[in-house]
């Protein structure tokens, strides 16, 4: 039976590249998402599947309730854009200024809605039940999962799966990994408060220009001093404003900066280090300081279990030698929080392909994929979904 | 004699105010001061002085012959105005936009005029020569002084006095001081060019915001190692800009600021100083770096001698009481190019009083001081010609 | 033939044990051994195994010719003792003041002997052969093994093992772990050259105390800025020393320290930018500078299949829940030597006995272990041997 | 009668040689004076003086009362040795093995008593009296100064005087200077508590040397931030000390260093700063601190009154083409205590001459000076006490 959905599959994916050309003509800002989640719903309810929506927010997600008994599997896609001028130069290009799919959610939306249907045609030979989360909002912190799963879209579900579409693979390729493959992601944005005055009198004043300069040079003393050495851990500083003439000392300086982490334990560290560090450096010079932190997505844990059933499927789907591990890298993915909630993975699967100038990276204005990659998205699901006893 | 000139200056104080408040209301910039030098120009030659126009650009220079014997004597006030608001609301307040004399440098052009004035009625008992030289551009690095000193204004000087309206000392009171009584005035600007990305990836980046910061942390060193401790010097970043996001590693880093100094070798040792911890910093975390150093006015050096002499001429007219001595500071006047060139002395005759509001600090929108002022910088001026022997 | 090779093994115990507690008594430097080495060789040779000594200095290396085709396992254990005062208040105490096995290497050698015994009773049952390699100099860089390796110890031999007995561990577990599990670890020696003099005058000077400071607080940027966060990279200083008096400056800077890592690109990269930092912190403040950079064992990487391996035959000896995963550390060991010239696994058993004291770390002057942990040891290896198609 | 004491003084040059000599040959340390002050007291008993020993300490204070109204003019010299080996080839070498008179206290005590004798032998002509304070331990903080001054040695004395011999003068000079010319010199000593272990488990410990080192890069920010950069101000680190170890992270960091200054309220916010700093940067890595700061001399400040009169008196007595300016320096002295209760100048009288190897510096080994400069510090005592009106 799986057979038979794999090839319905194939059957409808001129249908499935028309679908993803014009989410990709008509994308939407993260949390601002209308027409997408309305288009969803409409389709997944012409197919039968039993339709929430506004879950968690913007959300949308299927129940289709299979003929047999077993597990209850959840497929996740995202499907918000990005603010980046499309400038590509394609009849599917993006035709709202300034937002873009640059990230292949609409290649992950459109996987996930072929999938559903090529299911729907097995619908009784299915064993248990199958969940479709369509996710708003991946982009923008705090992004859409933590909300849908406390709406509940994970209830009664056993495992969870989610896909990236990657422009560093080539098409035909999967990547797999377990364990942390991706980082908790933080910002903080700091504010150091001097005494500005005369530059030939820094007596009369608190300078915060080289107090922020201390801290910066400091706040090096905790990846490399504080962290278990074994243990990932970023802390960048990506923007230090303060004055902007020769000869005057100014009163403020700006800062801020992003933490990344993979333990929970060292996510904690890092906060708590941070803010000492630039809590006593402001004392030290006599500044006061104000520190902002905002906590991002926490880190994407890919449990071995699910990551190896993965694995084996994508290796019958595309062949072994087209099976690779993925390094883990410290970006972020809210998919993170499903996979807090219950068991799953999520896996890469490669779309590069030079022939129709798929080579951008994410988030750039040309950024294209190989939308075959949607086939092979499908097929795993798919098969996730009919071995999964 | 002298006696006859200090009636002379007071019967035409009047005319001096009328002076003042028409360049007042009449400001122009440093280096376009078009205006300002022909009515100078004009005031001097009705005077039946011998003018020099265009002198190092839009200076002026007179040359009064005395009658007797004696040696040349050079007195110099400057007229340049600054780019600021005029705030008073007083009816002589500057009609041009956005430009000001808010430093008191009409004032120090009347005065001068008026002692033009008040020598040329007893220009027979003068003892040797006097010049008055009328300079432009004082506000502005190079400053107009260095090119009037160039052009040959001081030749045959023997002797040279300035004065400054200071609205921190009360209108009848001189101060004065012997030694370095103004510091050289330097500027940089550094651009640390490193190489941005991901703030995920700091091993494939240069980051040119933690590099920017160390160096400002290794600047303090120039001035609390390298100088000697008992030679002033001064070293204040005013500005540092790199980047504007949380998550990305900047390109490049900004900083910008001002070096201080009284010694010449002092001097050359904070730039030479600063050119090699800004190099080394560069190289030694894999980035390049750009320096500019841009050299402003020397320091201002009052000769002891010249200094005693208006010390005691000012005794003489405002009392022992009210000479005060002037402590050293770090901010610039480029009058340190004649006492550079030869003996001199540069002396802050009180323009403060409260009863007018002359309250405000030099360069605020709304400065303004007591142009009784006029009549004391005038007399010590006369007195310094006559007692010249 | 396995399980009559453990019973052998069991039946000599008392044997082992006498052996172990011999070596404890007569504990020898690093670099050093004699009577050891001595003693392992007459050992193997009354067991009938033929004997080279002198291998790569004090290594001693026995060959036992099993009686079926098969593999050839390498089996490893090091003999050399630690500087260190035995403390215990026990009868086979050290007899050798400041010389004591306080790392276990007694047991290890103890236990591959009786391992060898054992083997040797079955001789010809075992398939293909083993090489029993005992190694001196594991405590000391640059350590026996590499000189054994490239003295052929590993000639013809195609996997190798190798066990560390572990206090942390109870008596009874095996830990296992693929992958990099012990870093390599070089050490750095650095001299910075100043110009001492007055503490009132460093004008004259070149404060290296100061530049030392300077130069630890920049090594901190390699870590957190260099080297990719996903990377484990350790540098710390641990001894800098620069003058004794409050009012001098002193001429000199002596700082040391150590580097860890797993990777050996990262490696190459910690000792580049530790060099490229010094030399460029010594010119930015006019100091000279010599940097010593001594490189110590490499990293020791598991290989995954022999680790698996290793694993279920210990998950056969003690039983699946007393076989745990060994986390990474930072510290380092000389089988790395072994393991990177061919596939092999090393692995930890527990020796810790809170009954019997055993409870105090390695390099402890209290340092014991449960001597059973030999006997477990002997099984692994045993079962290696024969396992071995 | 001036000149008579003059001559008088040259007829006894061979008996203050004699006297100088002895001292120099039986130096005595600070504190521990005893055959010295005993040779004075007997000294100035014989020459009729009024005598009071065990001022302030080991201190000698004799009373000359002249025979005309007039000033009581104090003179001082100190009397005590240094820890330093005599290396010198002379007959009159120092007898007490590793104590020696390398500052010329002996050179001082003998002037002042010949000047003693001299103005005895003219005691009637003298105007006012003349109180000579014979000073212990001036090498060592707190020095005898401020105990002498607190045992009432200038109670009713007018005016107070003092000289140095400097070796870096040729003999027949004489160097005066006012205001501020010899710095306030205090000592700190400061312990930082971390907490050792692994090198490579810099996570567990808190590292104290790596805090030192931004200690010490931080404290540069006091004199080139915090303190006004007219005003002298000098912090030098002289010992950091931290570790023996590669492989260890040490549980203490020692550093200790000088901190010099001339005015008052910086001398206090060198200390609170210094305090601050280190109190912060502790807090700051979860270390704690001990500071431990302790005031040596006051800064040394010459009236401008007084010393225009010495200047006066030595011109005439050495030419005017002898006396120079004596630049200031950040160097103590703690006559500082007699001019910070009343007017007085502390002078410095030149000792060099190549000619017979004076031409080490002060505190070396093989320092020495021109026994001649005794005749100038006595003429300028003599003078002092004659044109006191």
């Amino acid at each position: 039976m799986m057979e038979k959905a794999f090839e319905h599959l194939e059957k409808i994916y001129q249908e499935m590249v028309e679908i993803r050309r014009d989410l990709h003509m008509n994308p939407e800002l993260s949390f601002k998402e209308e027409r997408t989640p309305a288009f969803i719903a409409d389709y997944l309810n012409k197919l039968g599947i039993e339709v929430r929506t506004k879950v968690g927010g913007n959300g949308v997600v299927g129940l289709l309730r299979g003929g047999k008994p077993g597990k209850t599997i959840a497929l996740r896609a995202d499907f918000d854009a990005l603010p980046i001028e499309d400038e590509k130069d394609v009849d599917y290009k993006s035709k709202v200024p300034g937002v873009m799919h640059a990230c292949g959610h609409d290649i992950h939306t459109a996987a996930l809605l072929g999938t559903a249907k090529a299911l729907s045609s097995v619908k009784d030979q299915i064993p248990g039940n199958v969940v479709f989360i369509h996710q708003h909002a991946e982009e923008l912190a705090p992004g859409g999962a933590v909300a849908m799963v406390e709406d509940g879209c994970l209830d009664g579900v056993d495992e969870v799966y989610g896909a990236h579409v990657e422009v560093n693979y080539p098409v035909g390729q999967v990547a797999v990994n377990d364990g942390y493959v991706q980082a908790a992601s933080d910002a903080f944005d700091i504010t150091i408060n001097g005494k500005g005055g005369h530059a030939a009198e820094p007596h009369w004043c608190v300078d915060p220009l080289v107090i922020g300069s201390h801290l910066v040079v400091d706040l090096q003393h905790i990846v490399s001093r504080r962290i278990d050495p074994l243990q990932p851990a970023l802390l960048t500083v990506g923007a230090f404003n303060s004055g902007d003439a020769h000869n005057v000392i100014p009163d403020k300086a700006y800062i801020k900066g992003t933490v990344r982490t993979y333990d929970k334990e060292v996510r904690v560290q890092m906060e708590n280090e941070l803010k000492l560090i630039a809590q006593k450096t402001a004392e030290k010079y006599r500044a006061s300081i104000d520190v902002e932190y905002s906590k991002g997505f926490i880190s994407l844990y890919n449990h071995p279990k699910e990551t190896q059933y993965i694995k084996e499927l994508a290796q019958e789907i595309v062949g072994e030698e087209n099976v690779v591990r993925k390094p883990a890298d410290m970006g972020g993915e809210d998919f993170a929080y499903y996979v807090d909630a219950i068991p799953g993975s999520f896996f890469w699967v490669g779309g590069g392909n030079p022939a129709i100038d798929a080579i951008y990276p994410h988030h750039h204005p040309k950024f294209d994929v190989d939308e075959k990659s949607m086939l092979i998205t499908g097929k795993i699901f798919i098969a996730a979904v009919f071995k999964n006893q």
